[in-house]
């Protein structure tokens, strides 16, 4: 068991991430920029809050000295860093991406600083140059867009950093996730709520393909990956590629409204691979994280998600 | 002209380039941690003081607060960034360059928000991978050092984050600087100072190939940088090879003491590169700078230099 400082964890994947940390047997402390509901009880230091799976701890870690005082007083020993500016539609190229370069580095300096000993960070596909079918971590790197290259020049200075101090490091490339919780703008979320509302549902013709992982299987490998000593990139996916025309047809399976689906309403947005796809090997074979939900089943537990609240 | 600030202004490179920068008839605005002495007239904004060549203004650039406030507040169209730690010794490898990864990318995005439109900033032959004699731009990259990577990866960022504001942006690899004001431990006034009082001077055996380039050279060049329209990575060295050995005795026979140099006396630093030599086509001929200082005028100006300061 370890005090594990988890960052993001009110977000998409983050939530995700808490549970299986929780699950895992850790000491979980999440850091939120918001006040998140729970039981205020002292145990977890001045402004911390205690709900079932975590301690609360309120800093927002684009602010150094809030960043640096929670991290200072939380003390942990592993880390899991999940936050990072993730606006639909703007982050693939917005400067606050830089922003949080700067964050994560400053956090990760206070984690050394602090006695911190095992680091998982968040990275992306988009350090890859997008250049081929499927990709393994030793694929070449040459990102496309902002958010790319902002996560590979952390990784680069975060790999020097952490060896320099012996700390460990592992470093998730994450590829397609979707699952509960999603933002309402994604491309699962919005066609799902669309079809569930009986509205029409815009889409491309749908012929890229793209790793796609079930939210709960990116937490699992995260958890996976920080209770194993494998260090270095590994790739967060499942190793299967599917095209977004079929994951939009399981949705439409799983709602019963096909025709609602407008086909080609959307055009494909420029710049983007045709394929994306994992090599998984190193995430099963070394982190020893095997992906279970397979896509069908995912994409109905995320619909049966989505109608509860439609309800 | 141009509206200029100039970080690192109080430091061995950037006192030269104030005086490049002045000389080219920019208005300049230098920035520093301490105060420097100078006539406080309240012409640059609250606290500002002037001297001769520029108006002075205090401020730390790895305090965001303070950075922020005093980019603002200067409003400069061009940036020349020099600031970085360069503590003797330590910086190849200390933890305080991730803090100028930081504080570089805080100071770049403070100019394009201040309506900035070109930066210059100080790179490192350093960021290469230390594989072969000659390094042009296009040579591979893969720095073998923390302040390699951390530089490395700065650029990165940089280069996008100003390409997307359209921003200019020139990346200055800097070669073996030496020169009048360089550190007392540095290889060129440790021997001249110590020659100069008669005291013995131990090196290493010298076999070591460096593209040695005077301070008013290295100088000149950033200030040519500024005042071209050259985007990207330009070497500033002089395009010439010599050992270690060569400038030794060019310090020796300039004191007229070379029985003081003990040769071998230290071990040649572990890692280093037998060749480190710029091609400086580009900057010859695309900035259109030449450097002007053979290595012996330039070592017999800063032996110069010494001597007044040891008489």
């Amino acid at each position: 068991m370890s005090r594990v400082l988890l960052t993001g964890a009110s977000g998409f994947i983050g939530r995700h991430a808490l549970a299986a940390l929780a699950g895992a047997g850790h000491e979980v402390h999440a850091l939120s920029r918001r006040q998140p509901h729970g039981r205020a009880d002292g145990a977890g230091g001045a402004g911390a809050v205690s709900s079932g799976e975590a301690t609360w701890h309120r800093a927002d870690l684009t602010d150094a000295g809030e960043a640096e005082r929670a991290v200072r007083e939380i003390g942990a020993d592993a880390l899991v860093h999940l936050a990072w500016y993730v606006e639909h539609g703007t982050y693939w190229h917005a400067r606050e991406n830089v922003v949080w370069v700067e964050a994560t580095l400053r956090l990760l300096r206070a984690f050394i600083a602090a006695g911190g000993r095992r680091a998982v960070l968040a990275g992306t596909c988009a350090e890859y140059e997008w250049s081929r079918e499927r990709y393994a971590e030793t694929a070449p790197l040459g990102p496309a867009t902002m958010y790319g290259v902002a996560k590979n020049a952390t990784r680069q200075v975060a790999e020097r950093l952490t060896a320099d101090a012996e700390v460990e490091l592992a470093w998730g490339r994450v590829f397609m996730p979707y699952g509960p919780g999603e933002g309402r703008e994604r491309l699962l979320a919005s066609v799902a709520t669309a079809l569930l509302a009986g509205a029409p549902a815009p889409v491309s013709q749908g012929t890229h393909v793209r790793d796609f992982i079930h939210v709960e299987d990116v937490a699992g490998a995260f958890a996976a990956m920080l209770d194993s000593s494998v260090q270095g990139a590994v790739n967060v996916g499942t190793g299967h590629g599917h095209s977004i025309r079929e994951i939009v047809e399981l949705i439409a399976q799983a709602i019963g409204r096909p025709e609602l689906v407008r086909w080609g309403a959307v055009a494909q947005r420029d710049g983007e691979p045709a394929h994306l796809v994992a090599d998984a090997g190193r995430l099963i074979d070394e982190v020893g994280y095997t992906p279970r939900l397979e896509l069908r089943e995912g994409v109905e537990r995320t619909v049966a998600w989505w109608r509860e609240r439609a309800a």
